[in-house]
């Protein structure tokens, strides 16, 4: 089903509100080459007329876009997702420009995994969920006094970045290891299985700080960069911690 | 007048139909650090009020948007422009792509000289007399199956690389005279001179044909990049030449 997408990166559009942004940069993206237009949770719903128009026929030449109810969804099947993001965090991410998101990007795309870019609402941007799943963010070169971009207009400078496919400044860390990075579905089954077997020994206390504490623990984990077996390992070190709780309780 | 715009390219946005563009054109190079936004025969006239609200603020905080009734008059103060166009021509002008045709008007700004760039209109694009007038041709690297960049969305592109400040890879020819080159005003002026000269003297035959003698003859002397002395020894030259056929006649 991927394979139309091959090496590309996943354009993640978070809760759009207007159709015409949606079209927008549906359009953009064709005119740069990127096909693979994925929505979490569109405020008017799919398929939007606006969309289809602004879209300049995008919509309909470049294939189906995938619709989801949720970030964790939307990037299952991705090892690599970058946040497009105006504000810095209070998060440990990496921090990107566009020229060497992208190519960081593009060197872990062409390790085989799968990669993407999530784009924030236009009122709202991402929340802190949004972006704990994400292991870096691009900011753009923008006016510090006008900072604020039109969702498809952050699409399009991406997109175009992409296009001319330059060079990084920022080399990539080499993992020795070159077993690859677990994909996103990997990572938050393994988020899950922890949350919930720490709720279950009592851990977050008091309660109303468990939000944050998970994501803590996910911002952590995430900037590990685990493999595929290293999730197993982390995994089965849960169980055999909650079974040995289970086993003194 | 120009003082806080120095250094920085116009953008020149030529019969442009929707305000939405305007607008949305207006926030990106503001988002982008631009100010200085030209407009050509708006076909909604000026101000827009769908404009306005498109531009998140920016028309409003970045100062007044100049209307023209002629591309000649939106360009006279510069020296150097380059059109952004998606087709390729039948004229010999040089062709950049984004990153070394920014980094082009960026030399030539820091000599001192204006510069700017044209945006054709959402559904025509530019004419050849517009085209005739520029020192080159900007193209991006687009799907060629899928080429037409909405307006606003040219324009975002070329700021973000304005402002990435990238060095081209394709050094510019220095000239070793370091006279500065003419502005528009000037040069239009010199061909507005040749041509009445010229069709006083019964050249443009049959004049059906005068249109496109006269794209041919601005196209080559612009090519020239005569500087302020040069055009007017040639304003001397036309002087004396259509003297002396007066003479003699």
């Amino acid at each position: 089903m991927h394979n139309s997408h091959e090496g590309q990166p996943a354009i993640i559009l978070v809760r759009p509100q207007m159709g015409e942004n949606i079209g927008a940069a549906a359009r953009v993206m064709a005119n740069f080459g990127l096909t693979d237009l994925r929505l979490v949770c569109p405020r008017d719903g799919w398929p939007n007329p606006k969309a289809q128009a602004m879209s300049a026929g995008a919509i309909r030449d470049t294939g189906p876009v995938r619709v989801y109810d949720d970030v964790a969804a939307a990037i299952a099947d991705c090892s690599m997702i970058l946040a497009v993001s105006a504000r810095l965090r209070d998060m440990e991410k990496q921090v990107y420009g566009p020229v060497d998101g992208a190519a960081a990007l593009r060197d872990h795309g062409q390790t085989g995994g799968g990669i993407g870019l999530l784009f924030g609402a236009e009122s709202s941007g991402l929340n802190n969920a949004d972006v704990a799943v994400c292991d870096g963010l691009i900011t753009y070169p923008v006016d510090p006094g006008f900072s604020s971009l039109n969702l498809a207009q952050a699409v399009a400078v991406f997109a175009y970045e992409w296009r001319l496919g330059r060079e990084g400044t920022q080399k990539q860390p080499r993992a020795d290891n070159l077993s690859p990075v677990a994909n996103k579905a990997e990572l938050i089954g393994l988020f899950g299985h922890l949350e919930s077997e720490l709720d279950a020994a009592g851990f977050f206390f008091p309660p109303e700080k468990q939000t944050m504490m998970m994501r803590n623990i996910q911002n952590a984990l995430t900037k590990a960069r685990l493999t595929e077996q290293e999730v197993r390992t982390f995994r089965g070190v849960i169980r055999t911690l909650a079974k040995g709780r289970g086993n003194r309780s």
